[in-house]
């Protein structure tokens, strides 16, 4: 009797999207299917085309089509600065700033034990390898301010520093066009700390 | 220089989903490119097979892999009543209730002269067909009770009934468990008014 068989499986599909639950799911089943079947093959073909070509920088661990990535080959860049992040999302907004002239190390995820994602996970020995190059003499801790995001830090740049680099992290403070009244206290509290 | 095309088309064909912007495009490219590229294999063919495969029913429009969907072929139920829902996760709602054995007509739509959506494209003239086939005695509009569902059923309804059908619609009242101290006003007047 089931004669929605195709339907059914594009919508279970669909919920491997992270942040897709099973109603949304269908909504957007229902969207392609009604409104837009060009859009549904321009996915299809899309998600093939980035599975087949994209792999990963072998120096800065981000996803490329290259061996080695654009930013990694731009030879404008400093060699002695390395920044590390956790996700090419993070790269882009650090890039955004134009206050960066240096290399990457994308993580590509953060240490969290919870969920099973130790330092061998988030390509501890890649990172390593890449910061001993001989160039590199400091590295920028980048990774979120969030919990994981400092444990990641903390024991990163423990590891770096065993191998005699100079690791710094992103100054914590109050954030541009704030008002203090409404910023939060360990937030200022932080910001009192690093005072210059 | 541009290293990520195929990353980039990704994010680009992910974002013709419904309620998806720019970052969570992003979000859910670098998940499955990251973590589940079989997800992206299965999503990639599910998509290619449902464009393939789903039609719509030729006697209730909603979709199909046959040319006459199983609940339209299904002898035990009324050909008498037909429900009216504007879209299959309607349908499904109220076959859930197991409260209605007739057969169903689906808009796939409502009127909603904002966006350019009249009667023509929510398939009024196959409604009207299908509803005066003889064996239909009582039309049930349960499109939602949204203001573009409101003007749907009401413009379907006039049509129908000049036509000599009986046309009905979903109770208004107050919802199932509620406290009428937490009910909205509209809710509670049109109980009032439909009292039994």
């Amino acid at each position: 009797m089931n004669d929605t068989g195709s339907l059914d499986h594009l919508i279970e599909a669909l919920r491997r999207l992270p942040g897709v639950g099973v109603k949304s799911a269908a909504r957007m089943a229902f969207h392609l299917l009604q409104h837009d079947r060009e859009g549904a093959r321009v996915l299809a073909q899309a998600l093939d085309a980035a599975v087949d070509r994209m792999g990963h920088c072998k120096l800065c661990h981000t996803f490329t089509e290259d061996e080695v990535c654009a930013t990694c080959r731009d030879p404008r860049r400093d060699p002695g600065l390395l920044c590390v992040v956790e996700t090419p999302a993070d790269q882009a907004a650090v890039e955004r700033t134009a206050a960066f002239r240096g290399r990457y190390f994308v993580l590509m995820g953060r240490i969290s034990p919870l969920d099973g994602v130790g330092p061998n996970e988030i390509g501890v020995h890649q990172l390593l390898t890449r910061a001993t190059d001989g160039l590199v003499h400091e590295v920028v801790m980048a990774t979120n301010f969030t919990a994981e995001g400092e444990v990641t830090a903390h024991l990163l740049g423990t590891a770096l520093r065993e191998r005699g680099l100079k690791v710094t992290r992103l100054a914590r403070g109050v954030p541009a066009g704030s008002e203090l009244e409404y910023v939060d206290l360990s937030t200022i509290a932080h910001a009192l700390v690093d005072r210059r």
